[in-house]
């Protein structure tokens, strides 16, 4: 069955129950937790809240951010929420509610639509996110946006707190989540059509089909006091310059710290370092602090936290070198991903 | 020039500076009045305070919600701004902060994203909205979406308020701002490439082109009392019909008392008032509320409020009637905008 057979109602209606609610809602049904004003309405009404609010949005078209012949529905639900997700753990954040648009072709599946949600719906659970609705249209090409609202930390003042790009102070040691170059990796894998299921094959597709956000590891290093982050969503290269630019100052990576997991140095053997540095859409952490600060996230994430450098006075030149043990400069450009340019 | 020429981060250095903030930031720059964070980082950061959160969508996808051949890319920004903030006003809500989405095939030219960033920032100025950033992707289709949040009004007691769609009772009346079927007249007289320049044409495709979301009326609605309302953007008929279901109870019309406009009537003549009932994009308000709440709206509105209509017990037939003067029925269909359906 197709889009066009049952038209925007009736897909609304099975897009509903997928998330447990009636649709259209009945006078008697109550709002979910935290809502006042449920689905099915003009817009989404919280309760009252005393907070300060972060918001944040993200697209993802097909063919252009993935190959719909070559990943799940359901990973792509899951994504489009998770990545959004992992913008609001860059803060520091806590996400709360999502707003989902759907463009949609009239011949797309109802089925492959109930997919898309069933992943948005298993990422939204997973990080206590409700799914407020949000807009269908039609489209000739298919593509997912979620809106995503959620609330900074607040010191013990009240005052709100948050991680940004332009904290960075030279004497800062500069760590990252996890380990780099994952997802790059199991997109190249995902491109060349790599037929082979060993652990690490299927390890490093996973990690580029199910991104997921550190959104504890950004609340523990808001709390401790980190004041400079972002999430590697572009490749670190490219992410660092930012941070160098936004706080004037200059970043430098030993190459030899970078972590990279056991399966992408299996497979991609010597490429490995470089999926690392500049691979995109890993969505770890960055974080810039006081080395006593980043240690104190450390012993709290749940996560690796791994210090890759340090932040330095910039004077002209590079933002951002990465260096190998003896101190040499590895070139490896700053290009990240610009999806309107050509490479 | 083209979007290509420039990339993703370009196009975003000269959107920024059409709403007069640099990007980059330097980190001297200062947030615009209410954020603690402002664009460019992962996220938006609001200052914290004490409301209940309104949160909507919507999407303008071209060759399907408008023709860009027949209008500027200035009103296609003011209208994917006004439509959203259309759906805060109809909760009776004041708006806030707007992320923006710009799907974009890479040969868009670059005035024309600058033409809908003039529009949109002209949107904003009205409504007191900041627009905070947002996506820019590539897309072989244009689209622009707006995610829009803002506040409830609260009662004296602190509680949150706002007009939903299951709050009619019987015994109430219904009411709608200003005049309706201008909008789908005006898009009548693009599709038909009607080149006369008359005032009456002037006006409805401007009121096509650059709906005036009813913010004011919204916001004495929910402080007079009124719990139930939404805006007309699917057409009279259909939009009354949500309520009608949504409450249980159905909707009497009395078809001389809806308010068509002179220029409707003179450009379409007997066809004002199908037009009137049917047409989507009004982005009036409708408020079912008792009598003497309504009155006090009336009195304090800016835009004129007309009842229309009483809320009766529904026990079988359709939700909505619409009566002439002898009380007798006028057909005209449920159907409003269904995208993906076939007329």
């Amino acid at each position: 069955m197709r889009v066009a057979d049952i038209g925007e109602f009736g897909l609304i209606e099975l897009l509903s129950k997928e998330l447990g609610i009636p649709y259209p809602p009945s006078p008697d049904a109550l709002p979910r937790p935290g809502l006042l004003v449920d689905m099915g309405d003009d817009a989404l009404v919280t309760g009252r809240h005393d907070a300060a609010t972060i918001l944040t949005t993200d697209t993802m078209v097909a063919g252009v951010h993935f190959l719909p012949e070559r990943v799940s529905w359901r990973d792509i639900g899951w994504k489009a929420l998770a990545v959004n997700v992992s913008d609001i753990a860059a803060m520091g954040g806590e996400p709360s509610i999502a707003l989902v648009t759907l463009s949609l072709p009239p011949e797309f599946l109802i089925d492959d639509a109930i997919a898309i949600y069933t992943g948005l719906q298993e990422a939204a659970m997973k990080h206590a996110v409700v799914i407020g609705g949000g807009d269908i249209v039609r489209s000739p090409v298919f593509s997912v946006t979620v809106a995503l609202s959620g609330t900074a930390d607040l010191s013990e003042l009240g005052q709100p707190r948050a991680m940004t790009r332009h904290a960075a102070r030279p004497g800062d040691v500069v760590a990252v989540t996890g380990s780099l170059g994952d997802s790059a990796g199991g997109l190249q894998l995902l491109i060349e059509g790599q037929s082979s299921n060993s652990d690490a094959v299927r390890y490093l597709r996973l990690r580029h089909q199910r991104p997921e956000p550190r959104v504890q590891t950004g609340r523990v290093a808001v709390k401790a006091g980190v004041r400079c982050g972002m999430d590697v969503s572009d490749g670190l290269a490219q992410d660092l310059a930012h941070i160098a630019r936004a706080s004037d100052v200059a970043i430098r990576v030993d190459a030899a710290r970078v972590p990279v997991s056991d399966a992408l140095r299996e497979v991609f053997s010597a490429r490995a370092l470089g999926l690392a540095l500049t691979g995109g859409e890993d969505y770890e952490l960055v974080l810039v602090a006081p080395a006593a600060v980043i240690e104190s996230v450390r012993q709290r994430s749940d996560v690796a936290v791994t210090e890759i450098g340090e932040v330095l006075p910039y004077h002209e030149g590079p933002r951002v070198a990465v260096v190998d043990e003896a101190g040499r400069d590895i070139p490896f450009g700053e290009a990240g991903w610009d999806h309107f340019q050509k490479r």
